[in-house]
């Protein structure tokens, strides 16, 4: 993989911070589970399937220098600070819901054997994601078929996974079948990951793009310049609703309005069946800095109040199809979803 | 009026340089008309109603500097660069026509005679502009009656006119008349009129206001917290299409599939009756610095392509109402633009 986002190396967790893209690649290596937590939090490292990997990683690092006398009580917290790092993308919840099991499962060979099978899982969901993108990428780009002009919106690429990506994976897959097409970038305030992270990936991958500001989706569509739309996902209800970046909800009314289809990639990992609809997935709302500032400087006046929600919900209605690695889940999704998740 | 937005004093035009709000308050002060236009044209001054007045100022200015001999020709040449400062607000070049009219109704009296009724024309128009305004702020607060939550995109406040404001005009009349709302201020990339400029009004006049980025809107208005949108236009077109700041169609279709009226607010130099529809309205495209840089810092790759148009158009479908200092215009649009015009 040309872009390494987050690896585990010398029993450190190596993350890629993606603050500072595209200007300067800067490693930054942890090895303790708090900067890990911290890491995700500030967004050193963000996109829901790399968020799943890095909280899976920071377990397997914290339970290395846990304390064999108050092992499973350290674990539970470091499980539970993992957990409190961002609320939206249920990766996080996945990824540590596996790790638990792990813990469970190994508890009576003891500690050795526990820490053990915690890397071991960590680097399973790594590699996991992987080939979960790729496949997505396989089942994604014959949908898009013959598309020529394709926005996606924020960034849902190696950058937002363990590699490949899910939206840019769908990209990807279709670059390498031979298609030509260009990609229209959202900038994607206010953390600005289409502009920073988008538009690096794909210019490395020479996929010809073109920035725009998230407020030009309308005119773009309206004018005929886009032929297909394709997101990543925080987390997918049961009933198909999207919780994605903040911005998605507007690109998929405008698409609606427009007859352009939209389209939602992302792993099962994303699918949480447990959650009936879009209105019961907590929305992160974040610093309201993010907003007023850039680069340190105040954009808005001194004092202005700001609200900074971090995702929206796109109703299922307005969503073309959802790309898994399984293969692409059509409506009705409550009727569909449920077979997927249960094979 | 707090805000001078622009003024004509001692033979030169003076304007408050808007690229610098909302950090720095620095007036700018011009003797040549050709630096009028590159601060049309830069944006030191932005806004339709605004632009109309600097044109008008800017004409007023060369015909005092132009030699007697040339005058003539000088002052078409005068009216042909001011004219091609910017091209989508329609107010430039009715303010064009109408000083371009005195000079034709003057010529025979004499150059001296031309300069001084050009002078006393453009503040005129200056003076028409805050009087039209107030007017359309008396009749637009009613419309707005008990709305407790109002959007407005980019800023058409008394930075954008010659006072008082077309959109932020309406709720200062709204604010006048004793109503308690508060406002939902989009930051309107690239320029961030909303986010330096309308933040910035609306804390001078103690309208509570929040700050949110342009893709918000929709997560905004799906969450229930938006009862009306007001904006202002840079041309109506004779069916009601609107030109306005890009974005602004985004933020139409949204309040319609969420049922909330948008109110487009401007004066009747903004209505272009010789303007079919929309389609006809040309649509500035600016460089794409203002897009991928902010401060002077790049916020994309290098070499990162980019596309930046200025405008869209809002279909007259969409709008509720358009607001003027003659009164409200409703739908039909195509006869009612047509009766208001005549009159």
């Amino acid at each position: 993989m040309a872009v390494k986002t987050i690896q585990w190396k010398n029993d450190r967790v190596i993350m890629l911070d993606q603050r500072l893209l595209p200007h300067r690649e800067v490693y930054r290596s942890y090895g303790d589970y708090r900067q890990v937590a911290e890491a995700i939090r500030s967004m050193v490292i963000r996109g829901a399937p790399a968020i799943g990997v890095a909280a899976a990683m920071g377990v397997a690092l914290g339970a290395l220098h846990a304390p064999e006398k108050s092992f499973d009580r350290d674990f539970e917290r470091i499980v539970a600070i993992l957990g409190k790092a961002r609320p939206t993308a249920v990766n996080l919840f996945w990824a540590l819901q596996r790790m638990r099991a792990v813990h469970s499962a190994q508890r009576s060979n003891g500690v050795a054997a526990v820490r053990q099978a915690l890397k071991a899982e960590a680097l399973k969901i790594f590699r996991g994601d992987i080939l979960a993108n790729i496949m997505i990428g396989e089942h994604g780009a014959p949908l898009l078929g013959d598309a020529k002009r394709i926005m996606t919106h924020c960034n849902a690429g190696a950058l937002a996974t363990a590699g490949y990506g899910t939206a840019l994976g769908v990209l990807r897959a279709l670059k390498e079948s031979g298609k030509k097409f260009e990609v229209y970038v959202n900038e994607t305030r206010p953390f600005l990951q289409g502009a920073r992270l988008t538009a690096w990936e794909l210019m490395k991958e020479k996929i010809p793009a073109t920035l725009v500001t998230d407020n030009m989706v309308g005119y773009l569509m309206q004018q005929g310049l886009i032929d297909a739309v394709v997101v990543g996902c925080d987390r997918v209800a049961a009933n198909g609703d999207v919780a994605n970046k903040i911005g998605t909800y507007t690109v998929a009314v405008l698409a609606q309005r427009h007859g352009i289809p939209f389209y939602v990639a992302g792993p099962m990992s994303s699918i949480d069946i447990d959650c009936p609809s879009g209105k019961d997935i907590p929305i992160e709302e974040r610093d309201g800095k993010e907003v007023s500032h850039i680069f340190g400087k105040a954009l808005a006046p001194k004092g202005m109040k700001v609200f900074n929600p971090a995702f929206d919900v796109t109703d299922h209605g307005l969503v073309t199809a959802i790309i898994t690695e399984l293969g692409v889940i059509n409506p009705p999704y409550k009727k569909n979803i449920r077979t997927y998740v249960s094979d």
